[in-house]
C-alpha cells in the first residue's frame, strides 16, 4: 500500500468489540477495573482488531536502522560506524533488544532503511544516510514518503506472517538530535525543553546539540502542520519508517507499540498525518529522555513502565510485552462471578 | 527462627558484590545506566545475596490469607466468606494471581494464617480471624509475633526448596481497612489521607470506613514506634505474616517483592521493626490505593510498574517478575564493549 491507500484504510476503533470486551472484564471475579491499564489495553486491542476473542499474540520488534548526516556537527558521543555495528548485532543476539526479544519470545526484524554502509539486515535502504540538516534539508519529500512506505510494507509483510502486534524500535547514531528537532517543531516547544543528553553527552555537548537543532530549524523552516515536511527537513529515515509502522498498523488493524523518545516522535508524526492513528498505538514505557512525557501526553498515551530506561532499540516496547501476555491470560482464563459462585462487585457512585 | 534470631541475622547489603555487579553493567555495550531501574534491581539483588553471579531466579508468590473482625462494622462491599473462597481458588488456578503465576512460571503458596473457617491451603492458622478492632485490639501481641514468625518460617521453607525470590500477596476481606489504620499510625498521617475505596466502596461506605478506623485508633492507642503493637491492635494476621516474609527474606538473603498497598504496609511494619530490612525489598508497582505512594516513599522504593492496578493477591508483584528475567538476561548474556569492538561510553559530567 502507498501512503494514500493506507490513509484511506484507517477506520475508527470497533466500539462493539470494545463494549463486549469490557463486559467480559466486568464479569470476571475481581474488583471492577482492578487490573487498571491492563484491562484498558485488552479493550483497546479488541477495538483495533474488531474482535473480542483475542488469541495469544505473536509479536515482532522492528528496529528501523539509519544514519543521520547531522552527526558531522559533533552532536553525539559515538561515531557513525556504531549504527551498522549494532544493527548487525540484532540478528546475532548480541544487541540488548535481541536478547530481550528472545527472553519474551518475540521475533526481531531489523530494517536497514538508511544506514551509511551496506549491511546484511533486511534491506529497504532509501539512502546511505541523510544529509546534514544543519546545512540543508535532511532528505527530499519523496525520500521521506518512501521511508514511510517502507514502514507500511513491513506491517503488511509481518501481518502475512501471522504477527499480531508490532513493537517499534530504532538504531541510528544522532537520532535523538533529529527526534528533538521534530518534537520541537511538532509540539511547538523550545528546543532546550525537548533536548536531552542522548546516549551520554557532556554539558557542553548538550549545548552544541541544542544550537545545531535551533540552526537546522531556522534554516529549513519545516511546516509544523505537515509532518512529512518536518520528517524530510529535520527528521530521519528511521523516524519516517517508524511513522510508517504506525500508519500501517492502523490501516491493517495491527496494534503497534511505542518504545521510547525516538519511537514516540515517529508516532507523533503519524498522528499528525492522521489523528485516528493514535487509537492504534499502545504506550510501553516512560523514557528518561526529558521530552518523552510531552510527546506521550500529546498522543494521549499513559505507559505502564516507569523504569528510567533510555537505551532505545525497542527495549522498552519489548519489556512491555509480558504485561500483554499477563492481561490476556487473565482475560481468557479467569472465572466469572457466576462460575465461582460469587456476587459481583457493584459500582455505586 | 524466631523473631529475635531473625533480627540478629539481618546484615547490611554486600557492597563488594554490588560494586562488581555495577562494573559488569558499565562494561556492557550500551549507554551507561540506560536500563535504569532494571540495572539497579540486579545490583541490589547482588548486594542482598552477596553474589554478583546471579543465576536464573526461581520465584514464588506467598499470599497470606486471613479474616478481619472489623468487617462486622460494614467497611467492605464483600462478605467475609469471600476470603476462604478466593484463597481456595489460588490452588485451582481460578484466582487472578494464580493465573498470572502460571503465565510467568512462578509457583504459588497460599497460606491460611487466619481465615475464619477451615481451608485446604497451607495451614498456619493463628486464629479464626481477628477480633473487631473497633471494639478492642485485633489480636494479642503474642498472636502478632506468631503471625510474623509464620512469615519467617515460610521464607525458610521456600529457601530450602530452592526459591530465590518471594513475592508477597494477600487475601482478606477488610484488609485495606486494617492497612489504612496501620499506615495512619506508622506514617503519622490523618486517616482520610491514607484510606481508599478498597474493592469498591460507595462514598458513604468510605466515610464509614474512615470513621471506624479513627475509632479503632482512638480506642486502642497503638504505639507508632512499636510496629508489633500496631499490628496487634489495628492490623491483621495477613499483614503480620507479610511483615514476617520481609524480615525472613532480609535474614536469609532472599529478595522479597512488595505488591500493592496492603503488602507495602506489611513492609512498612517490617522496616519499623528493623530499618535495614528496606534494603532487601524490591518494589513492583504503584497501586491505585491512594496511600501507596506515601508508604513506598517511606520505604525509599520506586516501582517500575504504573498500571493503576488495585487487585491485591500479589498480582502487581507477579507482573513485575518478567522485568527481573529481562534484566537478568541482558546482565548475563549481553556482550561487553571489548567483545564487540566498540568504544565504551564515558560519563563526562
Amino acid at each position: 500500500m502507498n501512503i494514500e491507500e493506507t490513509l484511506a484504510n484507517i477506520k475508527p476503533l470497533d466500539q462493539q468489540s470494545m463494549d463486549i470486551c469490557k463486559e467480559r472484564w466486568d464479569s470476571i471475579a475481581k474488583p471492577l477495573h482492578s487490573l487498571g491499564k491492563l484491562e484498558d489495553i485488552i479493550i483497546k486491542i479488541a477495538g483495533m482488531t474488531g474482535n473480542h476473542h483475542i488469541q495469544p499474540i505473536k509479536k515482532a520488534l522492528v528496529p528501523m536502522c539509519a544514519d543521520n548526516g547531522v552527526v558531522k556537527e559533533g552532536v553525539t558521543q559515538s561515531d557513525q560506524e556504531v549504527t551498522a555495528l549494532v544493527s548487525e548485532n540484532f540478528l546475532k543476539e548480541k544487541a540488548t533488544a535481541s536478547i530481550m526479544c528472545k527472553t519474551v519470545d518475540a521475533d526481531i526484524f531489523p530494517v536497514d532503511i538508511g544506514i551509511a554502509v551496506d549491511t546484511s539486515i533486511i534491506n529497504r535502504k532509501i539512502a546511505y544516510g541523510t544529509q546534514n540538516m544543519a546545512k540543508g534539508p535532511a532528505m527530499t519529500r519523496s525520500e521521506a514518503i518512501s521511508a514511510i512506505e517502507v514502514g507500511i510494507s513491513m506491517v503488511e509483510e509481518l501481518k502475512k506472517k501471522g504477527y499480531k502486534m508490532i513493537a517499534t524500535g530504532e538504531m541510528g547514531i544522532g537520532n535523538t538530535t533529529t527526534s528533538s528537532a521534530m518534537a520541537s517543531v511538532l509540539l511547538n516547544q523550545p528546543v532546550e525543553i525537548v533536548t536531552g543528553r542522548g546516549a551520554g553527552l557532556s554539558r557542553e555537548g548538550l549545548r552544541r546539540k541544542v544550537d545545531v537543532i535551533e540552526k537546522a530549524i531556522k534554516l529549513n523552516r519545516p511546516d509544523p502542520n505537515d509532518a512529512i515536511d518536518v520528517l524530510a527537513k529535520v527528521g530521519g529515515l528511521d523516524i519516517a519508517g517508524i511513522a510508517g509502522l504506525f500508519l500501517g498498523g492502523a490501516a491493517l488493524n495491527i496494534p503497534v507499540v511505542v518504545d521510547g523518545f525516538i519511537s514516540a516522535v515517529g508516532a507523533l508524526a503519524a498522528a499528525n498525518i492522521c489523528p485516528e492513528v493514535k487509537n492504534y498505538m499502545l504506550a510501553s514505557h516512560m523514557s528518561k529522555e526529558p521530552a518523552s512525557q510531552l510527546v506521550l501526553e500529546a498522543l494521549e498515551l499513559s505507559p505502564c513502565l516507569q523504569c528510567d530506561m533510555c537505551l532505545g532499540e525497542g527495549t522498552g516496547a519489548v519489556a512491555f510485552f509480558p504485561l500483554i501476555d499477563l492481561a490476556l491470560a487473565v482475560y481468557q482464563g479467569m472465572s466469572t462471578f457466576g462460575q465461582i459462585d460469587l456476587e459481583a462487585y457493584v459500582p455505586l457512585d
